[in-house]
């Protein structure tokens, strides 16, 4: 359907352009109608399991050649449940609420007009994304169910699985009367595609890159289109000396060791001097199986912690290594925050609501938590169903971003004939 | 205080280190002190009066002789009226509800954790702007009170007066116990200065541009930051066969007239075939001294009426011209308004509610108006009290821009110890 001997630039534009067009239909068209194609495609996905199955077998041959990493195969991996898993996910999002046309506030002015501020679609959306083939699946369907048109450019690795996926997805939404062009998948792997993407301002009002580092730095550091990101997740629980041992103790061997490779993990355990159990804390997770890199007072709790450099506390592990340092208070650790965080999720565990009052207050990061585990840092948990990103940016979403971060809103202003004196 | 030897990058990075620091005390101060701090800056600008008249005087003997346009000079000047003007705004930006600590809203997930979102402070903004002296009273106000650091950039032939306001502006703050970076004017005139302010994202948070086209089009295409701008104003007002005649014409002449150089004039006028009162609509603008440039429909209603060409549909003209086409009905003005609208303000005018419900939700534009006149987009006639300025942008802000757009919000979870299963 499209040349691929023209430039990227020229394909992108013509893939923008046909974006355009679908999202105008795209906000003319009926709730009910998004989500009918939604649940159309999550069953186009099991109906064409075996074709999806198969291009994703052959994926994994030529990554497999390509000498992929383990951890890159397995995220490339799919298999029946995985798949049923994002049928399931897409028919999550067409049962969400509705965020389009919510009244976000409306007031009527002195003269009697009167306004107010209604979500609407953003517009065209675009996704870059590196191995796991369901982004193809649940990008789609969360831009689809907010009104807006998708461009999604996956990895290289996963393009066979990426095509067939694509393929079910356009076939629900068109067989709810919904434009094809909806949901457009770049059909090349050339990384010059990924450059136009990134500066076609025109055409496309967002760009939320899903992936590891190097890919989210380049697309921030290239993009002339605003950007959705996720960059590093450098999270503290800080145990307060007023803090329950039993509670403490659970807490922090959960936010560390739950799942060890997610951004919401804990990267730095902050313990109170006057914290008196902190000898059983570190010991709990050495033998939760977590390495302990601790300063001076740290490593002398337990000979098995190792010595800390400047170096890790600024490190995001996502493995079962932990930093752990003692601080003089609240204040000692907001000041530790606040010089080593990625401003992504950070926690206190303390009885004392003064405390915890002051920690939420001065603790400039997406999520902040009071008695509770950093790894509860999930568009799911959070009741927003599913997640589309979490930003590490302050602009427009912050945190978990679902539904309503992929909506703007218009004034809609109601008069009488006014004119302005 | 800044070395003006260093380079550019050193020079900012010095001052967004400052602001940074300056920002996260402004978090810990009280409402009170900012609204105190704002009262104390508009006493300052009133008590320096005669020297920031002086430092303007200076600057516009320089303007005079540089050979910059009476329009330019005229943005340039200050009186007494305009700098008493620029103090009382500083003071209604006081008198202005807090937006931080307001909850967004609020949740308890079932396994009992309590969620709520929380609007708290950008951070550090960053405001280019052109002649105007007054901005440097008015944005630093703005920012100051949603508790934001500010990095101010004015026009090189607006220093004099920049640095006498700043001067005046920092006496109120220092009065009110807040540190003195909490408002920074960059010290050199040098452009290398925008460059490096526009690639600071380290430091600065946004960056909002206030001034003409070129400006704004340079701080989009060179910023690393994120921008909030306003671009074009091709607003239309779209006349329907069930108009009203009297308010249509008072409308549109409104629109068009009341004021041709504000962004919210109307630039561009629709006229349903179906509506019987066009040749009086069009004759009153003409009498209004407005130069209509017609279609040929149009053309044949009123001999003055000049021929428009293809590029008057996409023209901001910001003068006494306007340009009116003749549409088939509603419909045909939505194809118009899409096809060449900035989706800055766009607006219908009827008696048929369905008519003006299709408009208003298949427009897509920051405003769209029933009735009224587009000369209404602004902040102040939106109860927003003061404006940073209108965002054409559709991420985070949207029309408007005040207080609340130069917040953002952070996620506060409580829980008595919730573990992530």
């Amino acid at each position: 359907m499209n040349d691929l001997t023209q430039t990227p630039e020229m394909l992108i534009a013509t893939m923008g352009g046909r974006a355009r067009q679908a999202a105008a239909s795209l906000a003319q068209a009926t709730d009910a109608q998004k989500a009918d194609a939604l649940r159309r495609a999550a069953q186009a996905l099991r109906d064409h399991a075996p074709d999806i199955l198969a291009a994703n077998m052959r994926d994994m041959e030529n990554a497999a050649a390509n000498g992929l990493s383990p951890a890159m195969l397995d995220r490339l991996r799919l298999d029946e449940a995985r798949l049923e898993g994002a049928a399931a996910g897409v028919e999550q999002v067409a049962s969400l609420d509705n965020p389009l046309g919510q009244v976000i506030d409306t007031q009527v002015r002195p003269n009697g007009l009167e306004l107010s501020r209604v979500r609407v679609p953003l517009g065209v959306i675009g996704i870059i994304y590196e191995s796991r083939p369901n982004v193809t699946a649940d990008a789609a369907a969360l831009c689809l169910r907010a009104g807006n048109a998708v461009i999604l450019r996956g990895g290289s690795e996963a393009k066979e699985s990426n095509r067939a996926i694509h393929a079910a997805m356009i076939e629900g939404i068109t067989g709810a009367g919904l434009p094809a062009d909806c949901v457009q998948l770049v059909p090349t792997t050339d990384r010059a595609a990924v450059g136009a993407l990134l500066k076609a301002a025109a055409f496309i009002d967002l760009i939320v890159p899903r992936g590891g580092k190097s890919l989210v730095a380049r697309v921030q550091e290239e993009a002339r289109v605003p950007v959705l990101a996720h960059l590093d997740g450098i999270n503290h629980s800080y145990v307060d000396g007023a803090a329950n041992p039993a509670m403490a103790q659970a807490l922090v061997v959960n936010a560390k060791m739950r799942r060890t490779g997610v951004c919401g993990a804990t990267e730095t355990v902050l313990i109170d001097r006057a914290y008196g159990q902190a000898p059983a804390l570190v010991g709990a997770l050495v033998e939760a199986g977590c390495e302990v890199r601790g300063d001076a007072a740290v490593q002398a709790m337990d000979a098995r912690v190792k010595p800390a450099t400047d170096e890790d506390w600024d490190t995001e592990y996502l493995e079962a290594i932990v930093s752990i340092r003692q601080v003089d208070g609240v204040d000692d650790a907001i000041a530790h925050v606040a010089a080593h965080a990625s401003h992504h999720t950070d926690a206190i565990i303390t009885e004392d609501a003064d405390a915890a009052a002051r920690f939420l207050n001065a603790v400039d990061s997406a999520i902040v938590m009071w008695n509770a585990s950093t790894q509860f840092a999930d568009g799911g948990e959070f009741g927003l169903g599913a997640e589309i990103g979490i930003s590490t940016g302050r602009l427009h979403a912050r945190g978990p971003v679902a539904l309503e971060g992929l909506t703007t809103y218009k004034w809609i202003v109601r008069g009488t004939g006014q004119t302005r004196p």
